[in-house]
């Protein structure tokens, strides 16, 4: 039996991604005045139209805080044990997530601005980052099982470390893009989270069917 | 024996909540200066006074946070397995709580301008949309028992689909009322809000004469 | 066997606690520029002194809701079903709680003041509502044993249901105190809160000699 | 079998750790306006080079946080009792936690002004603090094996212990270092913090080789 001993690791963890993935709202002003003077309707409705890049990048920052979660949530069903290097590269992680306001408070000023780059150059600094390290992570903890349970999913674990293997490079292209096309640049990065979590659940779609089958052979 | 395969999902969920529901006292400001004055206590009452419509606005959405969190544990006691789509429900569910302080704000301003209604329409939105969401959650989730656990309470679960099933077309009523009256939207959205989660303990509270019966029964 | 039913309220308010009481700090600034100028060593520790009553009123507050939450864990070791009305309150509570930094930041401002009462005062009505709250809690879930385990610890239970009775009346006279002298309301709300929640712990203090005995007596 | 007693002790204090870390990053500001003039990409660049200081105090707060949940943890692998003494200390750790983020926004604005002193002097003071905080609990809870397990790693404890002892000496002369070079007297400080985590997992990490013996040894 492989006892965890990742809990309170995980528990912080989900601590920070929580925090974090809620502080991106403060960004979000929707002010009632102009000029001192209290918007009548169609004014409001036209400041609340105008804050349209903004709430697009919170909600871009949201789902990809949300999906760096799913992420961790993956890799770490399969670590099961700790060490000082996987504690601090941790660490390193979540520093990069809390960070991510940053670059998202930019890009809501920049997206509208086709001639600049910096902030969507940023976004994608931050993620190739992020991608890097969850990849330092991963090859940390899967080299020869080291932190891994006695039982894995060999299965899993290959297909997460083939996914991983050419994550930094794809948000290299995510940053030259960046040269070119903000949106486009910040879309492309976003498909690369979602992509990065998706096999978390593919294999338990498939077994849906046999519901009933041991758990254990997916769980471990 | 079905194992819950949501319970780190629950633990970010919780953590969102917790924090969203805390933010909201950030709009909460006494100032104690009136033009780099500090106010004498008849001023200061004044301006205690003065903040009601923000006090308000602030113990409206706080329940309305907190009735949330309570549908969101009352659709996970019965949700035992997670899938992609589930949990990108769960992170647009969260999304939508994290944005109520936002028309919060705007509320705690035009609650006593009756001439005015954007800031109760976007309430209303936002509790269409949550309300929506609740229900794609559920009806994903419920839809041929998908997700929910090999032993479940047909009854309740039944029970559940039932309410949440006229939940939008309500809140859709709720937005036609603020056309008229910001306030009276308010409430009846609140009240529903309270309406939906109500069921989780009413029969639990049936049960009470005979607590020591096989709780089994219930808890699946 | 007493199966717990109120974990994930207690972990839900337990991140209403940790972000409430985190946010405390945010009231404390040392501001490094005296009107655009950098302080030197001199004017900076000057600054820091002059922030004294805000750090008074940050160490008081932060006490407060620890204990608060210490008064929490205490009630709910004994609490374990919930239903709508416990719920309610809880939410209740948690509101209290939350709304604590506001009464401490107008605190920071006229503790120096001896002439104005205004802030104490509401400083010792929060505390009020917060016994009182806390008095329901434990009277409806503690009613002929509703809410509590199977097993109960009786002489505990008793305790508990004693010290809480007189709490109410006590913090009436703290606010009456705040119409006369500031911080001696505040130190006297302080010492009553620690005071309800020490029962928790003298038991188990008195039982250390003997560490080896069944610990159930005491856990239940 | 120990029964542990710290959980929602545990719980509380990483909601703590999780808010108090991720609120650093509200001092990092790229300000994408100069003077209400959109930056172009060049003067954005240049804002965000000057915001090195600010990013390197960030990172140095970041990881001594991290580092200092390391030590909470540590030390609650062993502790597995409560009482009052031990609530109370654990409340005052936190709050040393909490005001970290004070000293680092003042360390922000000092860092690059070698002539002033008291940003670096008030930051090695809550790092004295912290050790002398983290060396009452830990005094505390294992003086006899007062609050420890019945089955104790003596020699994980001893080494606790020694280590500790010398903590607050080695933050003292933290702060005399503090007196001549403050970013020298930061890197001290925090080279300090990860010293005194370190012992946690090394004796796992020599474990490695023969992971499959039976881990009770290693986790008591």
């Amino acid at each position: 039996m492989d006892e965890k001993d990742t809990n309170r690791l995980e528990a912080f963890s989900d601590g920070v991604f929580a925090v974090a993935i809620t502080l991106l709202v403060l960004d979000i002003k929707f002010s009632p005045f102009d000029a001192n003077h209290l918007r009548d309707d169609w004014a409001m409705w036209r400041e609340i139209g105008q804050q349209g890049p903004t709430l697009f990048a919170f909600v871009t920052s949201f789902f990809t805080i949300g999906v760096m979660w799913l992420n961790h949530h993956r890799v770490f069903k399969h670590i099961k044990r700790t060490d000082t290097t996987l504690l601090f590269l941790n660490i390193l992680l979540l520093m990069i997530i809390v960070f991510i306001p940053v670059p998202t408070t930019l890009l809501a000023e920049y997206i509208t601005e086709p001639q600049y780059h910096t902030a969507a150059i940023l976004y994608g600094i931050t993620f190739l980052a992020m991608a890097t390290c969850f990849n330092l992570i991963w090859r940390y903890a899967s080299h020869k099982g080291r932190l891994l349970g006695n039982k894995v999913d060999v299965h899993e674990v290959n297909k997460i470390s083939r996914q991983y293997s050419f994550g930094p490079l794809l948000y290299v292209v995510s940053i030259a893009i960046a040269l070119f096309s903000a949106p486009l640049s910040v879309a492309f990065s976003f498909l690369l989270a979602v992509f990065f979590a998706l096999p978390e659940i593919s294999p338990r779609r498939r077994k849906q069917p046999d519901r009933l089958a041991d758990s254990d052979t997916v769980a471990e």
